[in-house]
């Protein structure tokens, strides 16, 4: 393996917890905010496939709201537009987890880091600057620019591009196994972040290794 | 409107109830036969979504079997390759739901009838044979030639081609709401099916009329 010059991190749910979202939908859905989330971030998900392979790109943001909206009706809760934002802009406040931002400071002493992430430059902006962790990234990629959504191979490409770093020095960090594949097949060394003990996907491709946290990453490259 | 020549199906959970795959789960894990049924299909859908963005299409045959792996192991069941081969099989003889058999062969009296799926030809071979169907289609049409999976535009291309009747006189009836959302996108004339009282998908995209079942379908057809 080359030595690694770059580490690319994936921002939601690696960096940043999408369940952040939970404690805003209890406060208007006592006892729901967990199921709205689960569904919402899974919705999520899949709009982004479906819309990149259906060749109708909406943007993150976009895609976050209308998955919101299918969530809210599947559990037939009835809602305003002022709620429906309101929970909505949780998104641009996400928390990190526990360890991030020490870790984030201490990896950006040793190498270019940088996020690629489906979220739109707004929605990545506002959550970077929410956490004070815009000191730590050198580049900040959104998949905005290419108009579809990971998996696409098009999209890893953008951060060789921006970074001038070959993608074999490069790692690339995601907590969502079909990211870390996607990444694998791309060309980057990758590493699984398994925050929860999760089953990785099954599509031919294996992370290069496997931490649980950016405390044992850090060990693993030192 | 335009008068419609022709009803293109969507095949699996459309036609072909997929939950009939927990009675034999049931047989080697007792009480997790409905758990691993949900979890393999949604990573089933899912891997199709991802290996069609990845640009690493295998058939459906193969990612069945990849999905049921993972099904599996998420669930910590441990099991031999003659067990999962013995599950995976299912798929070939999948039932028809209550009303299909006697609703098709109406139904092909008065149109042109055509699968359109994401399964492989064999699999669509078999499955349709096996609930004695096959005088009920013109054509069975699989993703297979295209090397992607729905909802890729090029994959709806092939029923006009294959059929010789313009989208625009062809009903499309799929339960898979993604499914219906993507056929709109390309320009069918879309049914949803709704079995079982779910939520259209957030997709920018309605069908044209919604059912409960191919009974309701012929009634609003006549």
């Amino acid at each position: 393996m080359a030595a690694i010059k770059a580490i690319v991190f994936d921002a939601y749910g690696t960096l940043f917890d999408v369940h952040t979202v939970v404690e805003k939908c209890e406060k208007y859905f006592p006892t729901k905010g967990r199921m709205i989330s689960e569904i919402w971030r899974q919705k999520q998900l899949e709009y982004t496939w479906l819309r990149s392979l259906m060749g109708r790109y909406e943007d993150f943001w976009r895609v976050t709201e209308d998955a919101l909206t299918f969530a809210l009706k599947q559990l037939g809760l009835e809602t305003t537009m002022d709620v429906r934002t309101d929970i909505l802009h949780t998104y641009l406040s996400l928390k990190p987890y526990r360890e991030v931002p020490d870790l984030l400071k201490q990896l950006s002493r040793a190498y270019t880091l940088a996020i690629l992430s489906n979220g739109s430059p707004n929605m990545l902006h506002a959550v970077i600057q929410n956490a004070e962790l815009s000191d730590c990234f050198s580049y900040v990629i959104s998949v905005d620019e290419r108009k579809t959504f990971k998996p696409s191979m098009e999209v890893y490409q953008l951060a060789p591009a921006k970074l001038g770093i070959p993608k074999e020095e490069t790692l690339f960090v995601s907590s969502n196994s079909w990211d870390a594949a996607g990444a694998k097949v791309f060309g980057f060394q990758v590493c699984w972040l398994n925050r929860f003990h999760q089953t990785f996907d099954e599509l031919d491709s294996r992370p290069d290794f496997i931490v649980n946290d950016l405390e044992e990453l850090a060990d693993h490259l030192t």
